[in-house]
């Protein structure tokens, strides 16, 4: 084994990410534990024994990376707290082109999950389902959570006494801060023709059509502003580092990132004093929904 | 571009596998389309020009994949064929250890999003709440679709009317032959303790403490038969060529199978007169209510 010089080049900064450190080709014939104990005080991480060839310490290496992950995400409710056990809850999923075939999209298997983890009871319908629905029900729902893209329809539907929020929503408060990303909505109404607009999605899937992050969100701001805007565009974890043109930063729901991921990417827009949107709060707010959106959050007393 | 020989050395034989023919680095400065011609007479197959440097005919290549590649799993119906638009399904959903966090698995999705694509009503809920949401619907739903492994109790809750069976019949008949699968459950009457039995899961996940195929299947079955069986099994692809000296092979549900991989095994199993049966079938079987599992299928009119 040639002598080596170690460290850690760039030690996870402002992500606050967890290390777990490896050795592998510990089957080398001249390799021997002390090295490890002598690395570990040099870099200051524990570190694990591996081989890759031989299969040795992999299951130790899966321990120690459980015990680093963080499981913040997934004990933050997404909206158990917003309902009891036993109750009902409508989730309407409109079936469009987008939707992967055969497949439900993380979000609405999330919710799925934790309302059945919390003794509740999904009721699953598309939108031109929903008035027979509703009414071959003897008790109201507890909730109605539905896809934002239909969320005009399903407001004149769902009466007024039955909470009623969106996916997008449920999702900005999970994976994000709901506080900040409604206040994006006030940044809005300041937008003029020719600002530039960031548009951030997590995903990189081919678009479609009619993509919501591509064609529906420019063509209702661009309307809303009555001009043109200057979009540009970013996808997976490509995103600018350099913030300082843009007047507001649109982001998709994030399910396909961390939390810890969105609230960095929060962060860096408010250290800009840049406002920060997500597509469901700003799709509520551009149908002018979003006051009724966010009335089951008892944190937003006033929203807006 | 040296000079080669080419050759198709294992034309897809039983599986009876699509080909798309790909020849990469036409990027290479002596590279000519001439050869392609040649080549594809040679073999008898089209092939696509790409350049994995450059990207060029990548799209081509996706495209040929596309139209390729067979649809008859996608067009079979799942679930839709037993029911009608603006039908309600009650989808009874037990959550253990063994389900994934924060998802549900890919036959739950399924047949909720297929239900969605024919416009019917899915209502999700664990089994012990599956009283109260049924007392709570005016109308009785179309059809109950339950975890097998819940099959028993939610068997009593559900009145005779209602029809009700389980994903994994709804599987069986989805991946494979439910009519082979059916005649396995006459076999397993004739098992004597010391019989060998293969267990095949296309799934290569870590197991539970009481994993289905390694603990419970195994424990029901020698429970039935009186004495210890002598179990062998095998995960993912491996697939034991040799299949002689079992007396009965017990196949999971084949969700991460195609249906083409799961045709084939069944054929497999059938050359040889074993019998093969999958979880689903087995484990209501075993509990007695196959029969009643099978009502709704009216392509079975005497299943047993």
């Amino acid at each position: 084994m040639p002598q080596i010089t170690i460290a850690l080049k760039k030690r996870p900064g402002k992500k606050n990410l967890p290390v777990v450190g490896v050795i592998n080709k510990v089957d080398a014939p001249n390799y021997n534990s002390v090295k490890k104990k002598t690395w570990e005080e040099e870099l200051g991480i524990d570190l694990v024994e591996v081989s890759a060839l031989t299969g040795r310490g992999i299951d130790d290496l899966k321990a120690a990376l459980i015990r680093k992950a963080s499981y913040a995400d997934e004990n933050r409710p997404l909206i158990s707290d917003l309902i009891n056990p036993g109750e009902l809850v409508i989730l309407v999923v409109p079936i469009d082109n987008a939707a992967p075939k055969g497949r439900l999209i993380l979000p609405q298997q999330q919710v799925i999950r934790e309302l059945l983890d919390h003794q509740a009871i999904a009721v699953i319908t598309g939108d031109n389902q929903l008035k027979p629905t509703l009414n071959n029900l003897k008790s109201q729902p507890a909730l109605v959570v539905t896809d934002s893209q239909v969320f005009g329809p399903v407001s004149t539907i769902i009466p007024l006494e039955i909470p009623l929020t969106s996916f997008s929503i449920i999702m900005a408060r999970y994976k994000g801060d709901l506080k900040t990303l409604v206040k994006g909505a006030k940044a809005v109404t300041g937008l003029k023709p020719g600002d530039r607009v960031l548009i951030a999605e997590a995903c990189t899937h081919h678009r479609q059509a009619d993509d919501i992050g591509a064609v529906k969100i420019p063509r209702w701001l661009q309307k809303k502003v009555g001009g043109n805007l200057d979009f540009n565009w970013c996808a997976g974890f490509d995103f600018p580092p350099d913030l300082a043109s843009y007047k507001l930063i649109i982001h998709c729901a994030g399910c396909m990132l961390s939390r810890r991921e969105m609230l960095y990417r929060i962060s860096l827009a408010t250290a800009e004093q840049l406002p920060i949107i997500n597509y469901g709060v700003l799709i509520a707010y551009l149908h002018g929904i979003l006051p009724r959106a966010l009335l089951p959050f008892r944190e937003l007393s006033h929203p807006l």
